[in-house]
């Protein structure tokens, strides 16, 4: 399998809010090979807190955040297919976010980087895809928040996608949905350590962002595969602590996760990319139903959803398959069995393969046609 | 109806840690009368961050947390019954807790106190209960951490209720719900304010319990009644503001919420409070199977769930029920539609009401014959 991993950079980036971004870097990888017409080329659309590699080893040896489902042979099949990932704008992982310096002084943005959406995001992808030559995207997919940008992918460039495949997603945010974020988002700024986001260069708000991503953690699980991985099982001794350490495996499973994500990811980031998942509202300033998005839309879908997740349930992928139904679109809906809660879709392999492989087949025939 | 609220003294309560306090003080509030043989009285069972306040109105005007279920005519119908209810050990409403004086220095326990059990609360409720001279309770009733102490009751002193009722609650914490709790009180230690503990006197961890209280609020509310309360809308403008203030109806409630509770409820108590239901269990220390805790019991059961409450599913209830059943115990069941979530024991009045009437004239029949 060809990979690159590149930095593109660009010049204005206008955003949803108003504000301009004077250049922008977006880094991404790719996976396979561009055919000579064009014509093969997926956009996988990652996740809130994953990034640009997608697939195969990194050069420190970590496998992509969607390995099992993108290379040779896979629901991806980069033999057939030349698979593109970027890191979302607002990220930390080499595409443009409040980490990054500003130009006008050099020094990070922090908090003077402008609020953005996932329609900006989306934005700076066409602006990657348009500077590879690619016309039209055989197919967009991503799951959770990558399913949001591909519904936002549809809705502003309808021409540009000709199957898109939004997995355990939602058309727009829920209360429940912004609640979770906002408890990760007060929890970061209660961290003395944040000091409004112009902590770069000194202490990190560790703590605040570990308790955010354990809040964020027992979302993507589930009652059920809680259960199954730790039950009432104690860590490491037989007996109560009778303290305030560890007593349960999954204190200290989560303990462990939030400590670990502090390691990779910018609290500002976290900050900046909920606020663009909550405001997304596929609707937002475009038509008054779900159903009107899809008027001129020729677009195939692939819709999924798996039983046990709860953050992001079926019922908001229903809310879609009806809204296109309406407009006698072409949508496959399926919803899968799982017990993994949210994280399903990054674990559930088998049956999201075949039918990944058997969409993206019948979508690049109807294309060739 | 007759109200009477006091604060009764003890002396050694031995724990489940092995610990022992040398005195504790027990708040408790009563409501109607205690008649001549002492067989109507009603032990409720307050809630993770409730107190003995649960009905009528205090002295500034706040009325009892289950005011719509206990007073005349009401479902706990204090005509009738003499309905006791007291703060749980460690709390801070009256009760012995981490706030309280430590007789050894005169200073606040902070992080010193010893660390409790559901048991030890129900033990410390038994002295009290013996205290006026009542034999055996014609019911104990409570919801969610209230059911748990109601379980614990009829385990610990099986010849002292006549019915129990435990409802939206669990026999034993899943790690599910370990894990919201550890969250909770991650984000308070996170606190630099929290200090170990030892806070008293100065400035409060109100930080880390406002997104301790945030996170709880989630759990105790559903997907669908945070849609129908909250859904999408703005607090207070018509656009986004394109800033980490308050966009959502949601998130100023949550705010809002959060710094409400810091007022009235002390961090450590929510530590040692919530590290209790983490550890409960009712068959620890008792036997092998949930059925065998109830082989010599005779106390009658009316559980309830709620179908919404996904923090204390109805698959929970039912485990409880089958062992009732498997030991031929008088157990009746139900779950009542509602989609106010954990919060609907404290909402869901009308159908609660005609259960419990029935429920507790037809056990008092029973004691009585």
């Amino acid at each position: 399998m060809t990979v690159t991993s590149q930095i593109a950079h660009f010049g204005q980036l206008r955003l949803d809010s108003g504000a301009t971004l004077s250049q922008v870097d977006c880094a991404y990888e790719t996976y396979g090979e561009l055919n000579a017409d064009k014509s093969n080329a997926i956009l996988i659309e990652h996740a809130f807190s994953g990034d640009a590699h997608a697939a195969g080893m990194s050069d420190d040896g970590k496998p992509g955040w969607w390995d099992n489902m993108i290379g040779p042979g896979k629901g991806f099949d980069t033999n057939r297919y030349f698979v593109i990932c970027s890191n979302v704008l607002g990220g930390c992982r080499g595409t443009t976010g409040p980490g990054s310096p500003d130009p006008a002084s050099a020094k990070p943005y922090g908090m003077s980087f402008p609020v953005i959406t996932v329609g900006d995001m989306v934005r700076l992808q066409k602006m990657l895809v348009d500077s590879l030559g690619i016309r039209k995207l055989l197919a967009v997919a991503g799951g959770s928040m990558g399913g949001m940008q591909v519904l936002e992918w549809v809705a502003a460039y309808p021409d540009a996608v000709g199957g898109a495949l939004p997995i355990a997603s939602t058309w727009r945010h829920s209360a429940q949905q912004i609640a979770f974020n906002e408890v990760g988002r007060q929890a970061i700024m209660a961290d003395p350590d944040w000091a409004d986001g112009a902590y770069y260069g000194k202490s990190r708000p560790a703590r605040g962002l570990s308790v955010a991503r354990m809040v964020g953690h027992i979302t993507y699980m589930s009652d059920h595969s809680m259960r199954d991985k730790f039950g009432r099982r104690l860590r490491d001794k037989n007996e109560f602590g009778f303290d305030f350490g560890v007593d349960f495996e999954v204190e200290s499973y989560l303990r462990y996760r939030g400590s670990q994500f502090v390691e990779r990811f910018d609290a500002n980031s976290y900050l900046y990319i909920t606020k663009a998942m909550d405001y997304f509202d596929v609707t937002a300033g475009r038509t008054s139903s779900l159903a009107a998005v899809f008027e001129n839309v020729d677009t195939r879908f692939l819709v999924m959803s798996f039983t046990s997740d709860w953050l992001y349930p079926t019922y908001q992928s229903l809310e879609l398959v009806k809204a296109l139904r309406s407009r006698n679109r072409d949508v496959a809906f399926v919803e899968l069995e799982s017990n993994y809660g949210h994280d399903a879709f990054l674990v559930e392999v088998d049956e999201q393969r075949e039918l990944i492989k058997g969409f993206l087949a019948s979508t690049a025939k109807g294309i060739a046609r």
